[in-house]
Order: structure tokens, then sequence, then C-alpha cells
């Protein structure tokens, strides 16, 4: 009755959070070549949308990969509670010595949700920066 | 002149349907634990977004992997016409002994599908159960 | 230096519910021509979204016309606990003996926040039951 | 042939920004309590989706009401040079006194654009700080 | 039990259609001066969403301000028939003499709906050209 | 301190087109069969949205796997300056001799931009026709 067909399931949620784009090794001029008006000392901003993929298999008895209200949980407590209102670079360990592009955010979101969620699923992040600048980090 | 790679067409088409999940083997208690709202024995309802892709080479005379509009009618013909403006549970045979999650109505979709397209096409569904929560069923 | 016009916040939430249209002084045939598929006696359903629009005059001291949090949880307590996730006909008292229309239920929406919106501010209600259909309810 | 109706254009544009919410006249527990994470002395950000709507006749000789690339270029030069990539309350004149709620910054941005845009047109602003949350300013 | 408040229902639907933007007493240079790149004198295109706005009284028997149904019904009879997959300039009457611009067409838009839609109702016409050029007509 | 697991980074553009699909070694009579409304003589047109996918490794340095401004700025020279606000099969030599179909113009802007980005970034194109048709083309 069941199939055992590995399945994804996808929750979608966001976060709104300053940042600024720039190596501490560089001198200004270089930050400015290479990071333009995204190296903005005084920070700038975005609304990101988040998109995490679970990949396993459903459960026969309930029909579910993983219970949707449990991931968005889990999203919430790893993720939206750290990084929602706040500045990246200055409120988040993880970019103390780490730019937060949006490559390196979505690798940050990986490590967190990792040790949360059971290794029987395969774990995918991708990030909206905007509309226009999307990320995937598909992890190991 | 033709690139014979492998190239992928999405359809994307909707539906609107009433559902309510639950295993009939649980009690109502285990049910409304596990379950929660989406248990409500009244049924509620969701707009669904179904994404059909199919995977295959270009006819080197038409430039088409498949064409949209006969993908649209082979979709209406064996999904649409029998979700759309539904109760899932009590309107459609599939879901008589299967809980309606986003994950089974996904396999059930493939299932359906798989019959009507051609073997030389790879098949997969996308399917939005809400703008957040969205399953991707991949098929063999 | 703070401009005294006045202005609109919206906020938008949404909820996901079953109805069936139909009106129970009418034959199943009349039913039937008038409401089509809509009057499913099983229900089917829809994810509405719903913008709430509060006009009146940005405080001078907050910048804000609306504190929106404030507003959101209104939407909640009143619109989004009586009909997520619920079946708009059997569980919702205000629709015992109205038709769960789009057009009823932005009215019935406007009704039940009226009671919770301060008379200062003029208040309207935007329903999408779909992406293709919309209500626009601008109250008195 | 032509009708001299009145007709509104809209132009869509956006630009990412960081800004924090407070009353500089408040003790800070009362910008807290008010303002809540909106208050993050780091900053917060977003993506922010500005749409310029001009009420006028279209042009019997164009058929345009204003040309739309025009528009794209007077929004461009007044807004989007001076709020992208910025952090609202340090980098730009306007928020130096004033509190950059979606409120005020819709209001300074027809202020601003008021006097580029001929009179013979109405102007009126819709902002999108979030999807969620939404201001117009409707102007005089 | 009904309020008879005046409502609003809007119809979304689409076509996809070529133009070319330019008037025809004008020499080449003035037309590109002034219609740059629309002036393609071998056309380009567009996927323009159409909104159909009707208000009027809610039926106290319906709950409907106008059945849906009939409406996509009227704009596909009159609009989506004769704009769809067509070259506005070369096969429709209507522009062969007036510049298809976007708020020409929905001028357009509005007179072939007005002779179908009783005039208990006002029609009012919003018309995508792209995501981010929007025409309104509101008619009389 | 950075992981240098592969990413993918997503560049999303668009532009308008007029075209129309048919075989020229067909009869008039088959090209309406197999094409329908698509092999309208005077053309049609569309939005097409457009994304590029680039697979590589994020520079420790930067935190970039691909300067997002400089893709922007390889796809508006490649593909955008050649198709926006252009008829494909008169204005665009790779159609010439090449059926317009999504499948064809996907795979089209994979080898304009291959030629342009360096071969250590895997390349991936998703092409939007309309919101519901929708094709991928992988490359090798």
């Amino acid at each position: 009755m069941f199939d055992l067909m590995r399945t994804a399931v996808i929750r979608k949620e966001h976060f709104n959070a300053a940042h600024r784009l720039y190596n501490p090794d560089w001198s200004d001029k270089k930050n400015d070549r290479v990071f333009g008006k995204c190296n903005n000392p005084n920070f700038h901003g975005h609304n990101y949308e988040l998109l995490v993929k679970l990949i396993g298999h459903p459960d026969p008895e309930t029909g579910y990969v993983y219970d949707m209200k449990q991931l968005s949980d889990v999203i919430r407590e790893e993720i939206i509670t750290a990084f929602d209102h706040r500045n990246l670079n200055r409120d988040v360990p993880e970019f103390q010595q780490l730019n937060p592009t949006a490559e390196n955010i979505a690798m940050v979101i990986w490590q967190k949700l990792r040790k949360r969620i059971d290794l029987q699923y395969e774990l995918k992040i991708t990030l909206y920066e905007t509309e226009r600048n999307i990320v995937e980090y598909p992890g190991e």
C-alpha cells in the first residue's frame, strides 16, 4: 500500500536581518572594489526567505516524511530566534569571523540544523537573499 | 543543429480540495497528538499547486520535449477532474485507505500520471500544500 | 516634522479551511446549477489569504498608524483561531445560516474585527480565495 | 478615438536597507516595550518593494500617462540611489530626526518624488516592508 | 442577516501577445526617441496579467456579487479569445489606429467588457504588462 | 573555518520577446496541428524569467561562489541585450534555423553563457515562458 520511495519535504520560513560584507584582512579600497555597496560600514539589510529540505522515507503509519510543525519549530529554535531582527555581523557568533554572504549564511544554517535533524534525513538549504539572488547549499 | 541533451519541461496546475489527516488504527487521542488541527473530523482544505516535470530529449522536428498543451490535458484528465473541488478522504478512491498527506498525494499523482506518460520520460512531482509546505516525489 | 496625512497599514495573514456553497431553501438541482462543483456535499477547501487594512493618522511619537504586531495578534485571536483548519459551514457559528462565499466570509471578518479596532481607524478587508478569485469588502 | 479618462500607471522598484525603530526621547525600557525586536541597537534590515502610482490623462499622441522608463529613472535618482544598501537611520538625512517606520519611509518617498513629478499627476506610494507588512501613503 | 454593503469581486486572467509601440504620424527618429526599444518594428511581447473588478451588492440568495465562473467566461469570450497569442497591432481591430500601450489596452478591455456587464456593476481594470509596469483603468 | 562544499548561486533576470513556433519543412496545416495558436504568423510574445545557476566552491577570501553583480553583467551582455524587446525569430541569429521553443531558447542561453563562465563552474538554466510553462536545461 505504501511506497517506500525517498521523498522530500520542504518548509519555508523567513527572517529579516542587517549585514555588511567585507574581509577584515583587506584594505578599505580592496573591500570597496570587491564588495561595492554591500560593504557599507553602516550595514544594509534583507528579508531572507529560507527553504529547508529533508529527504527521507515516509512513515507508513503517518504518511509523513517529517512532521512539518516539528520542522518549523526546529527552524525557529535554531535559526529564526538567532537571526531574525539581528545584525548578522554583530549579533550572531558564527559571523564574527565569517563574512555573512548568502553562501556562508546557508552553510551556517545547514550546520546548525544538521545537529538537530536525525541523520536518516538528507538536509539541503535554499536561501533567497533577494528575489533575484539565491543560494543552494546541498550539504554532504 | 539540435542538441540532444536531456532537458526538463514543467507544467504547473492547481486544484482545491478538502481533507483530514488521521490513522484509523489509532485512538482519537493519538490522532490528535500526532496530527493536531489537521485531524479536524469536519475537514479543512487547501489550494494545491502541482508541478509535473518530464525529463527527456527534445524532438528535433518540433523543439519540444513534450507538448505542454498535451501535458496539461493529461494532468486535467487524470488529476484535476478527480481531485478538484473534492473531499480527498471521501471522494477519491486512492485515499480510502491512505492518509492524504502531501507526501501521499504526490505519490498517488505520480502513480496515476506514470500510466499515461511514455516511459522514455522521467516523471517527477512537486506539490505545494501551502506556500510554506512543499513535497517533492521523485519517482523511481 | 510629522505629516498628519491619513495613511493605510495592511497586514497579511492566512488560514486554510473547508467549505461548501449552497442555499438550503433551494432544490439540489438548483444548487447544482448555481454553485456547480462548489456545491460538493462532501466539501472542498482553500488556502485563504487575508489582507486587513487600517486607515488612520500616524502617531507622532511612534511613527506607527497601528502596531503591526498588535494587528497580527487581533487577527489571530478573532479570525485565525476561529477559521483556520476548520470547516466553515460546520465549525463556524456565523456560517450556520450564511453561505460561506468569499463575499460573505470577507463581510464576517470585517464585522468580527470592527468590534476590536478603534473607530478612529477605517477598516477594509481583501480576501483571496484563490490566486484568481479575490473579494474586497470596504465596510462602511 | 482616445478616451481622456483618468488612468493610473504604477512602477515597481526595490531597495535593500538596514534600520532601527526607536524614539530618542524615550527610555530604553519604553523603546523595548513599544518597538520590541525592531529596536535592536545593532539594526536589522529589509528588502523594500516600492510601488509608485501616478494618476493622470493619457497623452493622445503617445498613449502614455507617463513614460515608465522616465518614471523608473526619477525613482532611481531620488530614492534608490539614496536608500539602497544604506542604513536609513545613519545614512539618510531625512531619518536623522524621524523614526524610519514603513509609514514614515513612505511619506518621505512621497515628499521626495512630489518635487520631481509634475502637479498634473496625483502621486501615491505603496511600500512593502515585508510580504506581510504593507503601507499606503496617498499624499494630498 | 445579509449586509447590503457594496463589495468588489476581482477575477484574474492572462494572455500572451506581441506588440509594437509607435505613432504612424511621426518620423522613425521621433518614434525611436519616444518609444525606444518598444518601437522594434519586428515586435516584442508580454505575458499580460488582467484583473477585472466588479463592484456591486451581494445577492442575498447566493451570497455572490457576481458568479466568478460567469465572469471568467465573459472575459474569455471578449478578451482572451481576441488577444491571446495575437499580435495586438496586426490581429486586433481596436489597435489598427490606436497605439497598444498598456494604458490603451486597459481602456479597450474596459470598453469591450462594459457592453457585457450589467450597468448595476461598476467595472475597473488593472493590467500588468510586466511585474514592474502596471496600469489601472477606473472607467467612468 | 570555510567549508569547501560545492554550493550553487542563482541569478534571476528577465526579458520580453516576441516569437512564433513552426517548422519551415512542414505544411501550414501540419504546423497548425502541432503548434496551434503558437504558430500565429504575426507572432505573439512573453515575459521570460531566466534563472542562471552556477555550481562551484565558495572562495575562502570572499565567501562568494561567484560575484552576483558580475553574473548579472554577463547575463545582460550575452542574453538580455540580444533577446530583450526582440522578435526571436527575426532578430536573433541563433533562431534563424532553430524553432524558438522554450527548450531551444534555454539551450541557446546555456551555449552563449558557457563561453563566458569559467569551466570550474557547472552551469544550469531554468526558463519560465509563463508562470505555468517552465524548462530546465542542465547542460553537460
